[in-house]
């Protein structure tokens, strides 16, 4: 059995697998991919997101070398940042209750 | 029911919670906490390694500013490298198939 980490880090890549292998067959998520890929799985985050522009801003900022796609470091980015976030206001309400 | 990514950004933040909390009630990984964490969730990649430097050497790298504790960025960079080597060996295996 994988242990939890293993199967995240596993998730972390099928994930990213299932999703740009939508438009074809690359690695990398294309713009359509990413907007699937957030309104999916991330829909709890999109959906208080009323300015469509908001994921084409996110879009810009994480592709690093500006060739439209997302390869699996910008996607780890990504996930790293979202994880941060979620991880500095779990630890600011930890500290509120103290 | 939370989507896979969720699930996955839960349990990096559960499993660091998990492994900090277990010398005292900190959010960062002391020495050993690390080597508690390596040792039960990353067990299949650290018993390859019979040089037990090898662990004390990911420690030294992974601890940006030298504190002696990892906090959740260097637990991502962590997680974030173990994934891209994962999904390095995915593709060039992928790719000898075709």
């Amino acid at each position: 059995m994988p242990s939890e980490m293993e199967r995240c880090i596993e998730s972390l890549i099928a994930v990213l697998q299932k999703y740009s292998r939508k438009d074809g067959n690359s690695s990398q998520l294309s713009k359509a991919e990413f907007l699937s890929f957030m309104n999916t799985e991330l829909a709890a985050f999109t959906k208080n997101k009323k300015d469509p522009s908001v994921l084409d801003c996110m879009m810009k900022k994480l592709d690093l070398n500006c060739d439209g796609q997302l390869d699996f470091q910008d996607f780890l980015n990504l996930i790293g940042g979202l994880a941060t976030a979620c991880h500095d206001s779990f630890l600011r309400t930890s500290q509120k209750r103290i």
